[in-house]
């Protein structure tokens, strides 16, 4: 017999497996169940509804992200080695759970408007928080070049997540499943040198 | 009384009309007869179903850019000109359509296995060559550092287009409904800044 907290956690593993399988985030509760070796209406028990299950499983995969995000802020480090780790921690997470970003955009568009905006604020500000801290500390060491951190956070989380968002490109145009481990490495690699040389100030020393 | 290509465009223009208003590609075939006016025996009539329509967009609202692509592939440019040009294309055909590379992504996925192949041959082909060749170009220009094209492409393509991906984001954290014209120019701005400078060779002048 199982505890509450494991069926529960099976249910979010079993959702964000076969999100990552059908490369969707359009998975019926049912095939939730099904892949979780539990009865179905132990989905609706723990969640209530799709919305539910998809707010929950946002919670469990960005609570590490976020808890990293407030270390590293709170670190004293300049700001363009802030910005680094934080882009390798994004993309680090892009790797392991490809659905994040979409489940980010889809939680907060459904959410019903009266709690939207305490979705935005749990689980997006921390993000444009950190963008506007880092882009104006920067500036003000000479390190960057003057930006808009709105369009900076915009910018960094597309560079980050399009190679998992668009993967289903990889097999019929690049003739591979998925990146390698190495090719992982080498994509965090050149998104770095493209993202931190192009926020750069024209004279601050690389 | 109607022309039969005149209906066919009414259903294309109210399919993404509300794909952008509702900001999902999940529009069912009923409310896409219902804004464009006609009977939902005519999407049928057409389309087939909703996948036949999906691509039918795809293929109305990719074929400037693609035209437009390889037209700027055939210019005397250097390769740094080219690539600027491209990526302003790209984020006005986002800022234009932004469901674009969302939907790329839909129809590839759920289309049969063996025509995947000829789609992705049709609408990403062409932009991945683009990348392919530029990259080459101006690394032996000495105007770039070498770079994976394959990488090179997700990573342009989510710089570009992340702002309109998650436009959901713009009301509740940054209190705006959507990009102002200003504010789209200067999206354009910081992103050929950033793009550009950093793929540029260490040693290259600006």
């Amino acid at each position: 017999m199982q505890s509450r907290g494991m069926t529960r956690e099976q249910l979010l593993d079993a959702a964000g497996d076969l999100m990552i399988e059908r490369d969707s985030l359009e998975i019926s509760l049912m095939d939730i169940a099904v892949r979780a070796g539990v009865n179905a209406a132990m989905v609706k028990y723990y969640f209530g509804n799709k919305e539910g299950l998809l707010l929950a499983l946002l919670e469990r995969d960005a609570r590490g992200t976020l808890n990293q995000l407030l270390r590293l802020m709170a670190m004293d480090l300049p700001p363009d080695e802030k910005l680094k780790r934080h882009l390798v921690g994004v993309m680090r997470v892009c790797f392991q759970r490809p659905y994040i970003n979409r489940l980010v955009v889809a939680v907060l568009r459904d959410q019903p408007a009266n709690r939207r905006q305490q979705v935005a604020d749990l689980y997006i500000r921390p993000m444009t928080d950190f963008y506007a801290r880092v882009a104006e500390d920067g500036a003000a060491a000479g390190l960057f070049r003057p930006v808009d951190p709105m369009m900076l956070y915009f910018q960094a989380v597309g560079i980050c997540d399009n190679i998992v968002a668009a993967r289903v490109i990889l097999p019929t145009i690049f003739g591979i499943d998925a990146l390698s481990a190495d090719q992982r490495e080498q994509y965090i690699e050149q998104t770095l040198a493209i993202f931190l040389a192009g926020v750069r100030a024209p004279d601050a020393r690389s």
